[in-house]
C-alpha cells in the first residue's frame, strides 16, 4: 500500500517536467484551435540537433566504454525491437477491420525509435539525478533497424503468400541501407563517428549540448500539436489502431524494463541504463520509421500507422511511459 | 534649461543601444539596394522566442506577484487601448482622402502591440538598470485585445450604419477568439500558461532567455529593412497616413506614461512599469494585428494601415519612442 | 630532415580539428547516399551569423586598432586579389577545351574569399593558441571586390575584342555596386558598421561569437555533402578545371603567405594574420562569388566555375589548405 502510494507520488511529481507540459501545451492550443506555426525548417533543424547531440555524445562515451558491457543490452535492444514487431504481427494485424499489411507496418513504426522521446527521458532522468552509461542513447539504432527491416520482411512474405505460387526471395541488405540512410539514422551514425573519432568536445558543450535542451521543448510543443491534428486521422481507421497505439507503449516498456533488469542483475547495467531501454521501447518512430515503411510496404496506408503512432503512441510514450518507467525504476532499484 | 538639457542628454545616450542600431542599419542597407535575406523561418522563430519568453518569464512573475497590484495597470492598459482606437476613429478616420473603415483599421493596427518593440524596450531597460515588475510584459494582451476587437467593432457599426436599414447586431466574441487563436497571443499565452503552472525556469534560463536578447538584434534588423520596402507601398495611400503614424506612437506613449504615472502614486507601480507602459502604448502590431483587421474589416486596404505601422509607426516608437519614454522616466522619477 | 618530419607532424594534427571532420564527415555521408538535408534556411542564417561575426568583430578591432598597421596588408590582399584572376587569366583560361569566359569566370570566384572557410581557419588558429590581429578577418573585402571586379573586366573586354569593331567602355562602378549589394558583402560590412559606429559587445558575446562556433560545424557538414553533390556537374567540364581547382588553393595561399612574411618583417604583421592571410586568398568564394559572376559574366558556364569551387577547391582550401598553412606559419615563425 505504501509502495503503491509512494510510486503514485513520484509518478505524479514527473508531471511537473516542463518536456511533458510543453508537450500537453501543444495539444491544449492545437485543441483550442490556435493558428500557431512552427517553421518546418526549425522542427527538421531541432530534429538534426537532436540527433547530432544523442550520436556525439554516444560516440565519445563508447570511445572510453568497455565494449563488453554494452553487448547484453545492445543484444536485448535487437531482440525488444523484434518481439515487438512479432506481437504486432499475431494481435493488431490478426483483428477484425485492421488489414494485414497496415497492422504490420503499424508495429514495425512502434518497434522503431523516438530519438524526441528518447530526449525527454534523459533530461528527465538528469532532472532526477538518475545516472545512466552514456552510451545508452546510442543503443538507439540497435533496436530501430531490426524492428523496421522485419516488419518489411514480414509484409512481404504476407503479400507473397496471398499471390499463389509466389516464392521469391525477401532481399534484406536494401531495407538495411535504405533505413540507415534515412536523414535520422544517418545523421545519428555521422554523430556517433564524429564523437568516436574526433575530437568535438568543444562545439559539443558549447552548442549540440545546450541548445538540445531549449530545442527539445520546441519539438515537444510541435509533436504536441501534430498529436492533436493527426487525430482525425485515426478515425477514420478502425477502432483498433487507437487501443494498440494507447497499451502498446506502455507493454512494450515494461518488457524491455524487465529484460534491462537482467541486464542489471547480469552485467550490472545501470538504474538509469534499464529505464532509457524501457523509453526507447515504449517510444514510436516519428521521422525515420514513416518514409522508410512508405517505401518498404507500399500498400500500406500511412493514415493508420502515422496517425496511430503520432496521435496517441507518441503522447503516451512520453506523458505516461516516461513517468511510469522512472517511478517504477526509483521503487525497483530503490533510488 | 538644465532639466532640457540633461533630458536630450539622456535621449541622445539611448542611441547607442544596439538594438536601435540594428533596426537603423536594416534601414540604411535596404536603402542602398542590398540583396540581403533573412529566411523566413528565421524570422518566425525569432518572434516566436520573443513571445515564449515574455509569456513565460510573465507566468513566472504572475505566480509570486501581488495580483492586487497588477490590476490598475491592467485595466489602464485596457483603457489606453481603447482610447487609441477612439482617437484614430476621430481625427485619422474623418481626414479628407481617408477611407474611413482604412482610418479605423489603422488606428486598431496602433492600438494592438508589438512584441518586438516591447521586447527591445525592456533590453534598453535592463542595460540603463532600470527595475521594472516581471510581469509587466504581460500587460501586453490586456491593450491588443481591447484594441483589436474596438477597431473592428467601430468598423462594422460604420459599414452596417452605411447600408439604409442593416441594425444586425455585432458579435464581439467571434472577435476575441479569432485574436486569442492568432499566432502571436496564442504563442505568449501559452508561455504565461506554462510559467504559471510549471517549472520551466531550466529551459527558460538556459534556453529562451539567453536566445532572447541576440534574436532580438536580428528581428530589429529585419523589421528595419522592412520598414524601407513598404515605404512605397504608403506613398500610393494618402499622406495623412504619414503624419499620423508618425505623431500617434509618441502621443499614445505620452497618454499612457501619463495613466502610468497615477498608477505609481496610487500603487507604487513601478518607473520601469510606467515606461513599459508607454513602449506597450507607442508600439503598434506587426504580427498579430494584420491577419486579425484583415478577416475582421475585410473592405479595409491592407496597405494603408500596414504600411503606416511598419514603414513609420515602429521605427518612430522604437527609435524616437522608447528612448523619449526612458528619458521622460529618468527625469520624472529622478532615476 | 627533422625540419620535413616536424611539419608533417603539425600538419597532421590538425586533422583532430572538428572543422574538418564536419567537413569530411558531410563528403562521406553523400558518398554514402545519406538522405540527410539541412534546411536551406538554416543554411543561410548559418552564413549570415558568420559574416556578422566576422563584420561586428572585425569593426570593434578596427575602432582600437591604429589603421597604419592595417595598410599593408590590405594593400597585399587587394594584390593577391588581383593576381590570382591574372594567372588563372593566362593558365586556366588558355587550356584547350576551356572556354575563355568560363576559365576567367572561374579564376574570379578563386580570387573571392569564402567566408566559411576564413572561419573554420580562425577556430582552428585559436584551438592552437595562435594570435592575429582581430581586424585581420576585416581584410576579407579588400581582396574578395576586386577579384570579382578584375575577373568581370576581363571577361568584358575579351568579349568586346571577340567582336570586331566593338569598343564600348566597361564600367566598373556597377560590378563594384553589384557586389557590395550581394547578401554577403552587405551582411559583412553591416556587422562592421555596426561593430564600429555602435556598442554592440554584449549581443556580440551572448549570441553572435558562441553561436558562430557551432553553426559553422553546421556549414562545415553542409559544404561537405555539396562538394560531393557538385561532382557531377564537374564531370561533364575538361578536366582542367579538376587540375585548376586542386592546386590553385594551395599556390594562391602560399603567394599570400610570401607577401603576409613580407609585411611581417617590414610593420610586425602577426604569424596568425600572415595565415589567414594565406587561408583567404586559398579559399574560393561559395555565397557572394557565383550570384555576382552570373550577373556580370552572363555567358559563363555556372557549371565549370561553381562546380570547381565547391567541390574541390573549397575542400582542398579547408582540409589540406588550412592545415598546411597553420604548420608552415609554426615552423616559419617558430611558434
Amino acid at each position: 500500500m505504501d509502495l503503491l502510494l509512494d510510486f503514485l507520488t513520484r509518478f505524479v511529481t514527473q508531471f511537473q517536467s516542463p518536456s511533458l507540459a510543453f508537450l500537453i501545451g501543444g495539444m491544449v492550443i492545437a485543441a483550442l484551435g490556435s493558428k500557431l506555426e512552427i517553421p518546418d525548417a526549425i522542427y527538421k533543424f531541432a530534429v538534426f540537433m537532436l540527433l547530432m547531440r544523442i550520436g556525439i555524445d554516444g560516440g565519445m562515451a563508447i570511445r572510453e566504454a568497455d565494449l563488453g558491457d554494452m553487448l547484453l543490452p545492445a543484444a536485448f535492444a535487437a531482440l525488444v525491437g523484434c518481439l515487438i514487431v512479432l506481437v504486432g504481427r499475431v494481435t493488431l494485424a490478426m483483428l477484425p477491420g485492421v488489414k494485414t499489411e497496415d497492422g504490420i507496418a503499424t508495429a514495425g513504426l512502434f518497434g522503431a525509435v523516438s530519438a524526441s522521446t528518447l530526449a525527454a527521458a534523459m533530461v528527465m532522468l538528469e532532472a532526477d539525478g538518475i545516472a545512466y552509461e552514456a552510451w545508452v542513447p546510442a543503443l538507439y539504432p540497435f533496436m530501430d533497424i531490426p524492428a523496421l527491416v522485419l516488419a518489411i520482411v514480414l509484409a512481404d512474405l504476407y503479400l507473397k503468400k496471398r499471390k499463389a505460387g509466389a516464392d521469391a526471395k525477401v532481399r534484406i541488405w536494401p531495407i538495411v541501407k535504405e533505413s540507415l540512410q534515412g536523414s535520422a539514422l544517418s545523421a545519428l551514425l555521422l554523430g556517433l563517428a564524429l564523437g568516436l573519432l574526433t575530437r568535438p568536445d568543444q562545439v559539443f558543450e558549447g552548442f549540440y549540448d545546450p541548445l538540445f535542451r531549449g530545442l527539445l521543448s520546441i519539438l515537444m510543443l510541435i509533436m504536441g500539436m501534430e498529436a492533436y491534428t493527426r487525430l482525425n486521422e485515426l478515425r477514420r481507421v478502425a477502432h483498433w489502431y487507437g487501443v494498440y497505439a494507447a497499451v502498446a507503449p506502455l507493454a512494450h516498456g515494461l518488457i524491455a524494463f524487465g529484460l534491462g533488469y537482467l541486464a542489471h542483475l547480469a552485467t550490472g547495467f545501470s538504474p538509469g541504463g534499464v529505464i532509457l531501454l524501457a523509453v526507447l521501447a515504449g517510444s514510436s518512430s516519428d521521422i525515420s520509421g514513416p518514409p522508410t515503411l512508405r517505401a518498404g510496404i507500399p500498400t500500406a496506408n500511412p493514415s493508420s500507422y502515422i496517425g496511430a503512432s503520432t496521435s496517441i503512441g507518441t503522447p503516451v510514450a512520453i506523458a505516461i511511459g516516461i513517468p511510469l518507467f522512472i517511478a517504477l525504476g526509483q521503487i525497483v532499484f530503490d533510488i
